[in-house]
């Protein structure tokens, strides 16, 4: 089976995902300054929000372009990343809301992990439908980063109800730490297309 | 005729009906844990909605990857098929707002009853148009699975009016059905790739 | 510059369009059946609104099939039309809300005319790239269909005023009309890929 | 790397931006003449902004058409330029609402600027890795159109305070500018294929 269609599916619900939290920058009844002050926490929330989808997809992109082919194992696992990533806008959401307070807080983080998980979930079955020594199974790698963001969001989410904001900054280390793309499977993409 | 578009489009429009759903989630206006119990059946029923609409995704693919070509009545079968499929965000959200009431439990599996009518008519469009030995009339055949789906919609419907938990367990039951892929068009692609 | 791009991101927007529309059904907050029956002109307006926008969907695809390449009036004229099908969604909730009043009939009606016009200024504007012997001229043709529902909407907006009843039937008349797929199109092309 | 995907997800969040605007739109409960009266400042900014994504959407086809491949950097650079362009429709909202009243007039100037601004970011992360001698290079040029709307729009945004009717005044010239298509690429382009 090929990828496009997964690719253009995924394209699709992401860029609605990262869109429509824009829906809860709602414009303000008055139009001085002031009226703004109260939106900063909910536009905060929607810039990292936006990061943290950005980096989904940047990932997302970066693995099928080393897959080949899927199965009905990987829509199934492509559509469990997507379900927990339709959830990233509610958590933004509450969590803007509320000016980041803790459970809001530790919510957004436990659904970040969830997303985590299941794209670890894919990657996998992606390296089980690809070989363990296809070049996609050497690209993904160990993947320290995917494991040093899920102890890290994983420490975040109880820490959010000790300091929410300590939380916060968890979360931005790893948006960082993810803004520099996977340089592993570009390298082994650009490697393979030399080679061929 | 191709058949890209038709992929691109329903594409598109499944996207966006699986992510509008979550907009029902409305971020609650209080920050702790009891604020979102009242969401409880809210998220239960998108569940329930995102894997029905990710089944139909997924079969949807499979069915058009063993089509070879389009024609005009198959257009009108596919926008049928995303017209009941649209349905499905309101049916969701007035199941899941009234704590899975009778007639809203109904009404949900009404429209999933359309929807498979609409995706049987695809079925048989897509067949006329490639004949009776395609492969896509053999990957298709005698559907089951569709049948007996169909049959446990049909009487969910009233069972709703009995019991709701009845019908919501039917609709739980037709799920975990669909949710291994659809084998029989995987496999006779895969026998055609290595037939060519 | 080749067509894709243009064809994606008409699907993009006319899928959105399409699905908006269905944000307008707002499940009600009582769960008996006597609840649906205010939405039964919403859900109505929605049924015609959905098909006026599938049959845009099949002429711009049938359209843009006999298209070979397309160039910066070309991209614009299609904006133009994905203009005025935006307004559809608008137009269709105001009529469903007021249950066919007179002016949001005549409005509905207009916008429709208004995409009719864009519609056309589309294809000559693909003509006027392709010339006037090319494959795409020869499908268009003469646009007979096109030249009556744009007269049958003309007829429509002032007659809202008098028999919005009436008016919905001109509607209802160039929708049935359009149901037909534009087998000219379909023809030229089949034509040509034989010859070829 | 190839530019598909990034097209794709491009084409998906603009067409989702640019619809997402009309939801501002909202229809009056009265059915009258009268009661769209109020919605003529809201509608008015629709067609400034539905005109300013559409350039970008062009102007980005256009761009991407003359590119050859992405890298990590590039696609920052181009989800950079997605998130100032899905601050339009809150700025064209709280625009509309507040009938083009100063500080909204000036916040959507100053938006405008930051999409300028990033998409010259994208222009310089796909020269860079095109060379500076590549087609796309030739193409973009000096870009005195892009210089000369920043500076524009660096004006108005003061001028706004001062008066909110030129600084609307100068985002029109800068539409009506830009909606002449960038023939500079399409002719590089052009003289591409015929060379080769």
């Amino acid at each position: 089976m090929p990828k496009t269609r997964v690719e253009a599916f995924s394209d699709g619900v992401i860029a609605i995902i990262i869109t429509i939290m824009v829906l809860e920058l709602r414009a303000p009844h008055s139009a001085d300054m002031a009226a703004l002050a109260p939106l900063i926490p909910v536009f905060l929330s929607y810039v990292l929000s936006f990061v943290f989808i950005g980096i989904y997809w940047n990932n997302h992109h970066h693995l099928l372009q080393a897959a080949e082919r899927v199965n009905g194992a990987i829509l199934w696992a492509n559509l469990h990343l997507l379900f927990w990533l339709s959830l990233i806008p509610f958590a933004t959401a509450w969590m803007g809301e509320n000016h980041f307070a803790s459970v809001p807080v530790a919510l957004y983080g436990a659904v970040l992990l969830m997303a985590g998980l299941a794209y670890y979930v894919l990657c996998r079955a992606l390296i089980a439908h690809h070989g363990a020594d296809s070049l996609l199974a050497v690209a993904v790698g160990a993947d320290r980063k995917g494991q040093l963001s899920a102890i890290l969001l994983a420490a975040a989410v109880p820490l959010a109800f000790a300091s929410p904001r300590l939380a916060c900054g968890l979360y931005l280390l790893v948006a960082v730490m993810w803004l520099v793309p996977d340089r592993r499977i570009e390298r082994a993409v650009a490697t393979r297309s030399r080679g061929s």
